[in-house]
């Protein structure tokens, strides 16, 4: 094989980092890979438009059939996004016996098993290492490097424009609708935020990392999704005054066979390594049943990242393809759903509310807890200057969430309590 | 192929692991290869020594040749450490067409480049994963997902012992002598502690990064070493208080094709994330010229990580067995080695000194630096009760190695200065 030849899908931001990379590394991936990488068609929507990478204009072209149908191209590289359009093109491709790229996390959520399916049945393989945490190898250190391990855990930092609104929120004291246009102008955040902001776009990299890490067929409509809108400055602040540090994280957990798998706004102990993952970075920990805790770090997105984790696919591909093994490396879920019972759930919690001072609201509050059987490991109170009102903060020991959240609603009740609301605490 | 049959070498704490997950994970593993895993036979010193995991005592044997000369026997694990005997075995291994999986570092530090072209030349594999920071998947990191990238520099703490002792000095506020003991007693430390204490097991996994990283053959004597049997419960208090943690690091080095490797005590700010890797664990900070700053985090040693990493090896080697492809996979060192001339080194720096406490002292010291063109970041000056004496702390900014070292020279001369000693900062 002296010879590879590529088609691409779009040449947007990714887009071009990919071509940028493929030209000024030319001459050392053909050397890694023993043959030509001749970039051959790139889909745009826009021939004339000005671009910020050197480019032969006849290899530009508006009609995605001369790539898809192209009987000279081998490899199509998806990065248009979307779901529908990607589906159907990157569907056509594999059935044209192309081997496919995406770094669509969209896509893979939704239709992952379905194509990964129709990659296997005509031999082609559907690398997506893009899809989930820009630069972080990660799906490759799930399905080859911990291959031997069973894993219990992934915590995940894998929104970088949520990670940055917290962050932009808890060290520069600002808003979180001041934090949220910052990101925006600088690019980390979309004019429509919702998909970021309320959790979808983590959650959706979180059924692919369950997808690999534990066979298991998640859909979206398992993952239990709460978005970071509701999050305030003082909450943040009065976490760090107990230590801890507010991080919307996505969990998958398995434990006897039944998965947990949620993303939401959570408290991390400071000295925990996630608790330092900082602005647009993305982080993974990793739990395996005998290699511990394990991190991987990195950019969560750009076009550097993201199209070294595009390239790192090809050079695989082109690998696979030398070796006549394309479409063998594919893993897909194989276990059922089942998952875990709510009332199987535990965990510690923080609850913030503001207190009327009047004799004996504390222990009234205190009173309730001991009475549910819920105890408490760390208190704060401090008085609001100029109201009649304090503000308090818990954290409570671990424990069942159907009865906390029981607690939680008796709490909310009382008379003298205010403004209560709770968040879940990760352990150290 | 339906059957694969292994010889391991060794059954300490590692080839105990090794044999319990081949043991209990057997389904699962057959299940990902598709084929039987057969663990034929087991060299061992004493066979009827009591062993931690159950095993068929006809498997044992005490005649190395049993297994490297065994026409049945397609991989051979090496886990009986030391270099020589270890050399000789795999070298035999290789002859004899075997495939070989070893974690033995001081091995591939010192004859990598020619077990690695021994391997090539018989078609064999020969994978060391476990070789470096034992549970992360770093050498796979770096010859496939970061492989389109250019790698730039590599920061480690890549050794279990010395990160457990410089943790237990600064938590516990231990001496340096009372932390090594306990290091021993827990097994982190060896009775003989010197190659780590003095560096020596750092620099030869920084070997095989470098070589893995940037195909430069850089050996032991490329490296400069400094291990940490120097640093003092002081000096750790003091970097705290200027905001830097002490670590002992690796660190490999290019720039415009020169190679700069070193091991020594380094401060780190306090919000690098390799400063909050917290005892006997490991972790590397790699900086790609695209992809940014990654970062591999987990245990460096142990039981199950060593054995997860050995197995994980094992199932590569599976694959590329049933794929017809075994040798294919390895690199070599390519490139020339060119170090870094000592003259192009540039750092920050840490001094820690005694003053007398006489008028103009510290002007003295201040107009040296002055003189020398160094200018300083931080300063940190408090008296030592009782005595006439007050106790300084500097970080520079950052200034060329050779005339910082040239400038220390002059200033440990001043009569109103003792105890002077210095140690790098690495930027945040």
């Amino acid at each position: 094989m002296d010879k590879v030849s590529i088609g691409l899908l779009g040449f947007g931001t990714v887009g071009t980092g990919v071509v940028r990379l493929l030209t000024k590394e030319r001459e050392r991936l053909e050397e890694r890979t023993g043959c030509a990488i001749q970039l051959e068609k790139v889909l745009v929507r826009n021939k004339n438009r000005p671009r910020k990478v050197l480019i032969d204009s006849r290899k530009l072209t508006t009609d995605v059939y001369e790539i898809l149908d192209n009987p000279g191209i081998d490899i199509v590289i998806e990065l248009i996004g979307g779901v529908d359009r990607a589906y159907r093109y990157i569907l056509r491709a594999l059935k044209n016996k192309k081997n496919v790229i995406t770094a669509n996390k969209d896509l893979m959520a939704e239709y992952g098993e379905e194509l990964l399916l129709e990659a296997k049945k005509n031999r082609c393989d559907l690398y997506y290492e893009a899809s989930v945490a820009g630069g972080i190898p990660i799906l490759r250190a799930l399905t080859d490097s911990l291959a031997a391990d069973r894993i219990q855990k992934m915590i995940g930092i894998v929104n970088g424009t949520t990670n940055y609104i917290l962050s932009k929120m808890s060290h520069e004291g600002l808003s979180y609708e001041k934090s949220l246009v910052s990101a925006q102008r600088l690019g980390f955040a979309e004019a429509d935020p919702t998909s970021d902001v309320e959790g979808l776009d983590a959650a959706r990299k979180m059924v692919i990392l369950s997808h690999l890490a534990y066979s298991i067929p998640v859909k979206m409509e398992d993952v239990k999704i709460k978005g970071i809108t509701d999050v305030t400055r003082e909450d943040i602040v009065y976490a760090q005054k107990l230590g801890y540090t507010i991080k919307l994280v996505g969990i998958a957990e398995v434990s006897n066979g039944d998965i947990d798998v949620r993303v939401e706004p959570t408290l991390l102990p400071n000295g925990h390594p996630l608790a330092s993952v900082e602005n647009e970075n993305n982080a993974i920990y990793v739990y395996g049943s005998l290699l511990g805790e394990t991190m991987f770090y990195g950019p969560g997105a750009g076009e550097g990242p993201t199209a070294i984790s595009v390239v790192s696919d090809l050079l695989s591909v082109i690998r696979n393809m030398a070796l006549g093994v394309t479409g063998h490396h594919i893993f897909m879920p194989k276990k059922e759903m089942h998952p875990k019972k709510d009332s199987l759930i535990e965990s510690q919690f923080f609850v913030r509310l503001h207190m009327k001072d009047k004799p004996g609201s504390f222990s009234k509050l205190t009173d309730l807890f001991k009475e549910q059987g819920i105890s408490l490991e760390k208190l704060y109170q401090e008085p609001i200057i100029g109201q009649d009102v304090a503000e308090v903060s818990i954290v409570t020991h671990r424990a069942h969430k159907v009865l906390f959240e029981k607690s939680f609603d008796m709490l909310k009740k009382f008379e003298v309590v205010l403004n209560a609301k709770y968040f879940r605490v990760e352990r150290g």
